[in-house]
């Protein structure tokens, strides 16, 4: 077994040829390894099985089975997506600007391969096929590290895409997965500085809260949104319900989805009544504050923790503000700069919430299950950035490429 | 004394009212604060008097005292600094597409203010000014950690603009010093997500690395700079020789000027006496590979540390290789990804260059030394990045800014 720094040295070689495939070539890998995926089904299947019973046998159950968990049309999910990125369009290449200076020098911005990404997540196997498509469109090398219950599947998937990569004459470590899931392994990765260009965490906040507290490498934070609703005293109530409702039971599981509802006191006694029954008939668990608690029945009283958890289930917190102001201090205080919504008929408001909350995405009357690089048209996404740097929101193929300065002079030095 | 916890809150809470500020707003606090330094220029000097004689005591010398040191026509410099930020065009604001999807949703991607930027760097105290003023700009508020030896000018400077910014009513905290410059209160600096977006660091090799290997805060990496001159076999020599004195004398301290000189074998024979000469006609100290050393008098052999120094003085390595892949090899293996130059007349080996080197700069036929927020057309520059996230090269206003997703809904669910 491969060391993580002798995976790194060969991801950052790698890098350097993959740096120099035209867009054709990349895209014939993607639809040889999409047929390759289809061709091995049983292969992957099979050490899938062996995943799932070691981890019934170690007592888990529910989503964490069900999300590890593939079949015939997962897998074929899974070549579809890599024919899909086949037909993205690619943005290396792409010159940002180009222009010529006063002294003759021509420089341009060209967009190019980040170089070598790593990718840690947990038990969704296919995620493999996800990060090797996009990074390899983007032409960077990938260090796969999934979580130990999948390692079977993830190992199985990889050895197909390094196959396919040898058989069409390509450097099989474009691809790479850590078969040490180990703790201290993945630690060493984190510190890959010099091989690892940028790490990217996919997962829960307590994976993510890991990567960003112990890498040295610089990482790309993702995907926690404990994201708010907030219904003005303006807002149209059945158009925030529907939102509501949208944003909290559409898709209850997924960062994008509604946490905490906050509602203005000036119509709390019209809408708190409405939302409760809406969201009660949808069996979501309402915990509030006192005076939203004390409107409607079957309201359980919210804990302080309860502002900050990102539940993603059929749960919500609710409270009542007495003001727009207090609404964006809440969300100040409790948001992670994910996705956050405003519920407005008052022209004013609507543009003090845009400019005064700090999030990736800022809502006026629509549902923040927007939030993705599907619906927002990038084609496919690699994680919800909530960090500053580089990207923020949903990150497609562009954001996994970076930049670089391409000067053409004719013997000019600085005076 | 306030802990870098409290000011961490203090800032945050300041960065709210500044993202409110408008251009004109923020550039009439630009002058003010400029004139203020003019005003109270005693102050200033006095402080910096205190810092030098300080650091005279201690036994420190030459250009660290250098860069300590105040004067009158260096107060002035950092007073037209604040008044050319001012004249700068504000990136704040500025959307960088704005488009309706099929649904109907009005998407647009706003450039906004970072928040809270912290810079760690050492015993320069016009960086003091220059980081107040890009920052404030980009309407962002600064926590300020300079070295322990400039600690009483850069007091006394932020003390300044405290008052300007007091006396126009406005929240003085959008500028804060760390008065402690213990390592310990740096290393909590480096901790203190949640407050601060972003650190740059600037200054020497072992600062940026201390802050790349302790923080958790996003760090944006600059400066190193090993630059590389390849003189191919084609090259007008002439045109080489004017590069490479340039890259390397003009300002050999800083972090664009030329470290290494590669020549192609094929020329070395005419080349390498007379860059050898002119060299040593600027006091350039030479260390060269075997076959450099062999070929002229006077070459120090080089060591395989040279190859990796950035030595910021008149020192350069030097070395012949075989061919353009070879000089791609070496700049893999040693370059720091700044600034890269190839001198050639060969169509084919330009683009390859251009194409293989993977450097925030690459230039054809030009110096190293443009590389450089102003050279660039930038106006001013917060530092020059030699990371891939975020940004790359020289770093301008826009650089100290975000962008979040404004979205315009009419009701809007996702199905």
């Amino acid at each position: 077994m491969r060391t993580i720094e002798e995976m790194g040295i060969l991801a950052k070689e790698a890098s350097y040829k993959t740096g120099e495939m035209t867009t054709g070539e990349k895209n014939a890998v993607l639809l040889n390894a999409a047929q390759a995926l289809l061709d091995n089904m049983d292969s992957v299947l099979a050490a899938n099985k062996a995943d799932v019973d070691a981890a019934v046998a170690k007592g888990i159950t529910g989503a964490l089975i069900d999300r590890l968990t593939l079949n015939e049309s997962r897998i074929e999910g899974m070549a579809d997506g890599l024919r899909q990125v086949a037909n993205l369009k690619d943005p290396v290449g792409e010159f940002d600007s180009m222009t010529t200076l006063e002294n003759g020098l021509t420089i341009g911005k060209k967009r190019v391969a980040m170089g070598v990404i790593g990718i840690i997540y947990e038990a969704r196997p296919n995620v493999t096929a996800d990060a090797f498509g996009l990074c390899l469109k983007a032409v960077n090398a990938v260090i796969l590290r999934g979580g130990k219950e999948a390692i079977r599947s993830n190992t199985a998937v990889v050895e197909i895409f390094r196959k396919s990569l040898r058989d069409s004459g390509l450097d099989e470590n474009i691809v790479q997965i850590v078969e040490d899931t180990s703790h201290e392994t993945a630690e060493k990765m984190m510190r890959l500085n010099g091989y690892i260009d940028v790490l990217i965490p996919r997962g829960g906040a307590g994976l993510i809260r890991t990567v960003v507290m112990n890498s040295t490498v610089p990482v790309i934070e993702t995907g926690v949104g404990n994201c708010h609703i907030f219904v003005d005293e303006s807002a149209k109530l059945d158009t925030a319900l529907d939102i509501v409702i949208n944003a909290k039971t559409q898709r209850p599981g997924v960062c994008n989805a509604c946490e905490s509802l906050l509602v203005h006191k000036n119509i709390a006694e019209e809408f708190i009544p409405m939302v409760t029954k809406a969201l009660m008939d949808k069996n979501v668990e309402i915990r509030g504050d006192e005076t939203f608690a004390g409107m409607v029945e079957g309201v359980i009283p919210a804990t302080d923790a309860d502002w900050s958890t990102e539940f993603i289930d059929y749960i919500i917190s609710a409270r009542v503000v007495d003001s727009i102001d207090e609404a964006v201090e809440h969300i100040r205080k409790y948001g992670t700069h994910h996705s956050e919504a405003i519920v407005t008929e008052n022209y004013t408001n609507a543009q003090l919430f845009l400019n005064k909350v700090d999030a990736a995405a800022v809502y006026v009357n629509a549902s923040t299950r927007f939030t993705d690089g599907e619906q927002f048209g990038f084609g496919a996404e690699i994680g919800i950035s909530t960090q500053k740097l580089h990207a923020r929101g949903p990150m497609g193929l562009k954001e996994l490429t970076t930049t670089k300065y391409i000067i053409y002079g004719n013997g000019q030095v600085r005076k």
